[in-house]
């Protein structure tokens, strides 16, 4: 059974490109502000997704998955990793 | 004005622990396959965030910010990069 070894894993994040609004990240900064962090100039929240793949996946089909679902290419970029 | 210069960047990922439910990743695994896309064993979703810090900002310092904000460490698991 090593099954697992014929595993492939890839990291795509997904964040709001630079100039659209980010109501999640602003919070988070007011938040910081509040509980007394100083020096957070600026918070941008994006997602993250790990997808386990069979072996033989390659990027170019991660990013097509991106251009189809994982992200809305209007207001977000992403990028993919293979780890 | 190279204010720029004197700024650093951390990233935070956040995601669930392993066993923890996530129905997220759930939904975009079964979407992955609606689409057509075949060997998707699996799929995790989580965040990231990107913080504009003043220099000077450490590690542990953006740490302590994951510990009483950024994530739920009771369900979430996180990890700091200075980049």
């Amino acid at each position: 059974m090593d099954d697992g070894d014929a595993r492939m894993k890839a990291r795509v994040t997904v964040m709001l490109k630079d100039g659209v609004l980010d109501p999640q990240g602003e919070a988070i900064r007011h938040a910081l502000g509040t509980l007394g962090f100083q020096g957070v100039a600026g918070v941008r929240q994006g997602k993250v997704i790990e997808l386990d793949l069979d072996e033989g996946a390659s990027e170019d089909k991660v990013a097509e998955m991106c251009e189809r679902l994982l992200a809305n290419t209007v207001i977000e970029s992403y990028r993919v990793e293979m780890v």
